[in-house]
Formats: C-alpha cells, structure tokens, sequence
C-alpha cells in the first residue's frame, strides 16, 4: 500500500512521509501530523491538542524546537539513526540525508556528530526554559497541546538510539525534563511510547 | 539620562536599547519589549497582553516574524529608515547595521535592498496565513495579545519610513491585512500609532 494509492497528499518538499491516516469514518486521508492534529480537532473536538486560539503559534513549536535543539544536533541524530536501520533502509536513508543536509559523504556528516552531544544538550537547555516560562507542567501552562506531542516524540527517537549510558545522561539533564515530558504525554494519551 | 543611569538591565546582543519603563508605582526598571509586557501582565493583570498558558508560544512569536517576513527585507527596510533620520543618528545607524549585517560597505546594503520589495509581500503572504489560520481577527483567535502588538508595530515603522506609493502599495497587500491589524490594535490599546 502507498501514500499515492490511499489518496494522500505530499508533504514538505513533495515527498510523501508518514504518519498518515484514513479516517473510516469519514473516509478522508490526511497526511503531516500538525494537518492531522488539526483535522482530528476540528473532527473530534471533545479533547483537543491545539488549544483554543493557539492554532498559529502552535504551528510555530515544531520548527523552533528543530531550530533550536534538535537542528543543532542533526549529524549526531542522524549518524546513531542510521545504526539501528536495518540493510535495505540503510542506502535509501543515507542518500535523502546527505540531500538534505547538503554533503556528498556520510562520513562528513559522521565528523560533526563527534561534537554534538553538547549542542543537543545546551539545546535542550533553551527548550526547558521555554518549559520553565509556562507556569504549568506543558508548554501551553495547564493545558496539554501537540506542542508536548512533539517533544515526547523526539524523547521516544532518542530512546530509541541512544546507547544505554547516552539514555541515562539524557535523562538527568533539566532534572529530568525530558522522560517526564514523554511520561506526562503518555498518561494524557493513553499510550505507551 | 540614560539607560544605565536608571539601573536597566542590558538587552540582546549587551546593548541598551529601548523600550525602557520605569514603573513609578513598583520603581522597578524593565528594559525589553517582551520582558515589560510579561512585567506589566504580572503586575497588573486586569487586561493582559498574553493569554493564559501561552507565554513560551508568544515569546516564539517575534522570532519567527522576523525570520519569515522582515529578515527578507532587512536591506530595504533599514535603507528606508536610513532617508528619515537625521545627521546625527546617521552614522550611528549606518555603523551599528553594517555590523549587524556583517558588511563592510552600506552601498551593498542600498544594493540588497532592490530586490527586496518583492520578498517582503511574500514574506507578508505568510504571516497572512497564520492569520487566516487563528480562526479570529487577532493572532489568538478571539484574544488580543503581544503577538499582534508585534505586527502592529512593523505596520507603524513601515507607514513611516515608505513613500506614498509604497504605503498605498503595501496597504493593499493581503486584503488590506496590514493597516486593518493596526487599526485593531489602536482601537483595543486606546492609542492611536
């Protein structure tokens, strides 16, 4: 099955990328996860992600969250990526990264990983002010939003990659923000990322 | 008198720039636009200029203004400014943007600034959309807050340093978006910018 085939739209840069649904109910396919979060919103509107009227600064987070930590950090995260993948993603993964980032070799991009592990965490330090400044445990104060969607979901990645003494030393920075952050939205959703 | 004089703390960049306020109820000094309306929300909360939880998303908000819509055109817009000042804060003006732009020479900012009529309507274009998005007339939705006060001011900055053309021109993007948010705001502060 393809995004094509279902009838979803491309997203950035003409690509078509998950997460992607199909609403059975309705029957419409919806790509790109701030579009979807919006379209459950206005489709299931008794427990938002995007609170009232924060609908054009929320579109702001995700590329101030990249452009801020995790963009300092890209070569790293992507480097201890591609460790996990498995042979047949391995080519296709390295040749639209190295577009992306604009290198001709991976071992380019392997060089700048080696510094990286304290630009993620001074990184993160500015987005744990931005927690800070909220006056609540979410971004939006008390109220839960897609804005801590996103943050747990770079946690989940960086579980995911990260050797287990990387795992441990990420979880102590901010006093533990950013396992919280991930546990908090799991309690909120249900789920158990 | 001076900024030092009246022990305000130093802005962006360790320069002192205004806004300053001095609070004669509280004495206290509160130097950055930002930082005195999170003052004066804190200080005085019967009419806030940031809702409820959303203080991290607002202090996003003139950052990636400046990013989508005035740092696209910062050549035209500092050469327009450049025409209206006078002797003595030209050669201030002309030596503290060159660095801020890192050029050497202002002939090449004079020279940037030709092609940039063009990207400030598309860079309006955009935060036009984030209008369209909010579901109301402000950035908030129904709520009023700093993030419109942002746009009003750039209205206000552009009306005076444009030709009448310009502003003819430039009141006519956008379905007359740009003037209308200043008219708002004037009409919801009680001022008239």
């Amino acid at each position: 099955m393809t995004m094509k085939g279902i009838g979803a739209s491309a997203t950035e840069g003409g690509r078509y990328t998950l997460p992607v649904i199909k609403d059975p109910n309705t029957g419409l396919v919806v790509s790109d996860s701030l579009a979807i979060a919006e379209y459950l919103d206005k489709t299931y509107p008794e427990k938002p992600v995007i609170p009232r009227g924060a609908n054009a600064l929320i579109a702001l987070f995700e590329p101030a969250y990249c452009s801020v930590a995790y963009g300092k950090a890209v070569d790293f995260i992507l480097t201890k990526t591609l460790e996990i993948l498995n042979d047949s993603s391995r080519e296709y993964f390295i040749q639209t990264r190295l577009e992306l980032l604009g290198e001709m070799h991976w071992e380019a991009v392997e060089e700048k990983s080696q510094q990286q592990w304290e630009d993620l965490k001074k990184g993160l330090d500015e987005i744990d002010k931005w927690y800070q400044k909220s006056g609540g445990k979410w971004i939006m104060g008390n109220a839960f939003s897609f804005a801590d969607m996103v943050v747990a979901c770079r946690t989940m990645w960086w579980n995911t990659i990260f050797d287990e003494e990387q795992r441990r030393e990420f979880h102590s920075w901010n006093g533990g923000r950013w396992a919280r952050v991930l546990a908090d939205v799991n309690a909120e959703c249900g789920t158990d990322l």
